[in-house]
């Protein structure tokens, strides 16, 4: 297939090349030019621009850090709606606002082009691997045309509808339901500290029965660590997801209470230093508001 | 070993026929005695009182519904605290506040007995299997002494510590940190359908990655089929439990937002009509305020 | 008219005060015998036990501190309802909880004796000066032969109805009204202070206008002079009326999300050591929660 | 003094037309032309575009209805940055998000021209008798020279400072500070009237003492009366507010429940269909998700 992709982060790299592995047509573009080069190296060709990157594409991914990179690249004057053939589609593969995704599927379809969304579940060592979860959604042709694609870089597809957006939504909403469980965990261990009991046999109890799952095995084991300064998400970013996802309920009339109560969580960590830290010292923020700091 | 058992639901009945199937000096209690005739028949002794299921016992087990009926049972007169043993150990399996438990360990050591506080996870099935999971705390001899009766009726036993109350704390810590995870499906199964997302495809989202926990499996699978009128344990009974744990933040000064959220949230369902039903018709009750029934 | 004066801390003495100074029969009791002594030197008799107090009393006044109070008065062994004459009436002028209330309205009634309820507003400098706000609730005829008394001690007398109970929910409710404003000026001073602006300047903007009300001027001014050690109510006792309120929530399943708030606020201010302090200090807490001290 | 007028609204026609009654020297703008009509009749020179509203001017007075509409007429091209002289005043009267204050400030500070943001508190027909509440801030110079504006429009400057976003933040928090007061009335009239008490008892036990003030005498008003047909300020636009107040708290690291609690009712009131309804009406769903209606 003949690819685009643009956005060559961590994640974008270790993406990028699975399909270059496979022997497809690729051409990739990056902001800045250093991060093609690995990629260059393993017979990518580099685009000098957006419009170059574009040319005979029937697919373009993009795999941008936030909302505003996505705009900018897809919407800006020589962007991908200017410079993607008509009938291509734009494979959007970050995690964005579902706004963000809905206004930019009008654009590209006045344009004559379409937008399948599939937001990845999995970090970069995990999608080196071709390992990720890829929840997909799109007009149902689109969706298929790229499922060649999901299968080298993902272990398996969630068809998430027609609606991009709705792809959009379901990442999103697994983010916050992992902001949960790390909220209501700092809320049981300053409990049972406070009642004399070592967060240890806490996380023991949790992690045999109900919850042997890696958000309170993994994540239970960083709070009884306390090892939070080795962030694999910071709060900082943990942040601006919390806030995707408040947008996402304003835009569907959805209160989210739990999502307000993380959302506050991260933002007293940050006011108390915390931005650059693993989100899991939300723990360590509950324990301060609870006196145990 | 000499154990009286008094508090003989369903739980209660299942926990003492596996001491007594194992040859254990059994003499068993309950308010309304009709519920001991199963055991009386495996060969358990009845007592027609509190003080008669007392004498010359080591240990005494109760499992009661209720800090009301503990409160009646050990310190009403005639009661446990009157008629134990000096040197016996009160070995109390059932969810209690960690007030009610403080002040009876207190009343007992008054006594010259002792109290260990030994909570259990797992329903009336997993005790008639001797898998419970049990959460034991109390001064070390006397759980000690007790261990002999965990092998019996768990799979295994956390070591809490010696305040009793820490043991109190975890078991409804555990609860809280369930009734968080119920809570959090509620926001996002909301969020995804008014984006268009079948709830089943949420559903098998978190399942099969960071959540692949029997308290996402089961429970989720609840609220996906709406499965709510066929309770395992009620909303009324689940804000009891909020409350109680709730009230053990307040005894240690925790603030606990999401505790919080899922005690409102369990009254409104409540105020809808849904205090018979599974706990799990929170979720339901998210989408009503969410506009969405 | 024969009245019985029960509970003589600072509100009581300056109620009982106004009722001996307008020439009642009145008999006064309180566990710590000394606080009678005033009312004593005034003209008042003093009871040796709450049944001499009671004895040929036509209304039977309470102003006790706490529920446990009340209860142990009320109903322990030769309390009120054991000693009161079948007729009287039982005026309930504290602040109690809702169900604390209901039970003891029937408990009366099983004895042939009617309860009032009729907490007050006000501080007892307003006692004195018979100014208090009167919020009565009960049988029509009970609370129409407590109008003399409302007279002397109020300023103005609510209807609160026919349930006793309702009164006491319009106490809490005015409580919680108060403590809410609180908790909001604390989020908005912390709001404008981190984008640069004097306390002040924000104090004068809203006492000028929408929020020219003593809730506002008065504690407001305390928040901006950080006047908190000097407590006209303690960070504590608002503790035990949050709760109280939130138990009315419970009994009538009317989720609060507002009264959570506050509970917690209180929660956090008293684990960082603020539980004497007035509890407008809820404000420097929220202060706290945003890194500003 | 030379003065521009951008934004033609109700409050902004009723602001000019001080400022054209006082004599001074003014040239007007809108988007849609026809709102321009009474104050050219009146004397006002009418612009046919912003840069000829801007040609000469000293001040050039803001008052638009949201930060998209301030975006497109200050920064578009030919726009107010563009157009307007070096050493002028942009005074922002709007309001608007602290973020869009902070970077509007940066740009005009480029142009070599000041931002001065001073807010507004009042309706239309207090901005026509000119009795508005003004909060300004900015740099001091600048402030002072637009204090003979201030004097026509407002009855009352409060001076916040030389950031001009420290005065959209007291706008914002004095707006928030309403909200709580509304959501907390809902709280108090839900929990009141299931305890059976009339929502007009409660009303005037409220406004009589502690809370004599418009916020409650009014809104409380509407409250009982459940006039919400007849919106002074709608839903709809009190979640814009609700939002712009929650990102400035973003902005600064404060978290604030109250607001959450807030912005959730909103949405709920929203997604039940109460959109165009007055804010108010928040009470109303505050009695839904207890059950009431």
């Amino acid at each position: 297939m003949k690819i685009g992709f643009v956005g060559l982060g961590r994640m974008g790299r270790a993406m990028a090349g699975r399909l270059q592995g496979a022997g497809h047509d690729l051409v990739v573009w990056n902001r800045t030019r250093e991060k093609s080069a690995e990629l260059a190296a393993a017979g990518a060709k580099v685009a000098v621009s957006i419009a170059q990157a574009c040319e005979a594409r029937e697919v373009l991914v993009s795999m941008l850090s936030d909302d505003a990179a996505l705009d900018a690249v897809a919407l800006g004057a020589g962007g991908l709606r200017d410079s993607m053939p008509a009938g291509s589609i734009h494979l959007v593969m970050g995690t964005h606002g579902v706004e963000a995704i809905r206004s930019l599927a009008l654009a590209h379809a006045a344009a004559g082009q379409t937008l399948v969304a599939a937001p990845v579940l999995g970090r970069p060592d995990v999608a080196a691997a071709g390992q990720l979860g890829i929840v997909a959604a799109g007009p149902a042709a689109a969706v298929s045309q790229c499922e060649a694609l999901f299968k080298l870089i993902g272990r398996r597809t969630f068809d998430a509808g027609l609606a991009p957006e709705g792809a959009t939504s379901i990442k999103l909403a697994n983010s916050l339901l992992l902001g949960c469980a790390l909220e209501a965990m700092g809320e049981v261990f300053s409990l049972v500290r406070k009642h004399g009991v070592a967060p240890q046999v806490m996380f023991e109890v949790i992690t045999d029965g109900l919850f042997s799952a890696p958000a309170y095995k993994v994540y239970g084991k960083i709070i009884v660590d306390e090892a939070y300064d080795n962030a694999g998400f910071t709060t900082q970013l943990a942040l601006k997801d919390a806030n995707l996802v408040l947008a996402a309920g304003d835009a569907a009339r959805v209160p989210m209470p739990s999502a307000n109560t993380l959302h506050d969580r991260l933002l007293g960590a940050i006011a108390h230093g915390d931005a650059e830290r693993d989100w899991a010292v939300i723990a360590r923020e509950q324990a301060r508001a609870s006196g145990l700091e």
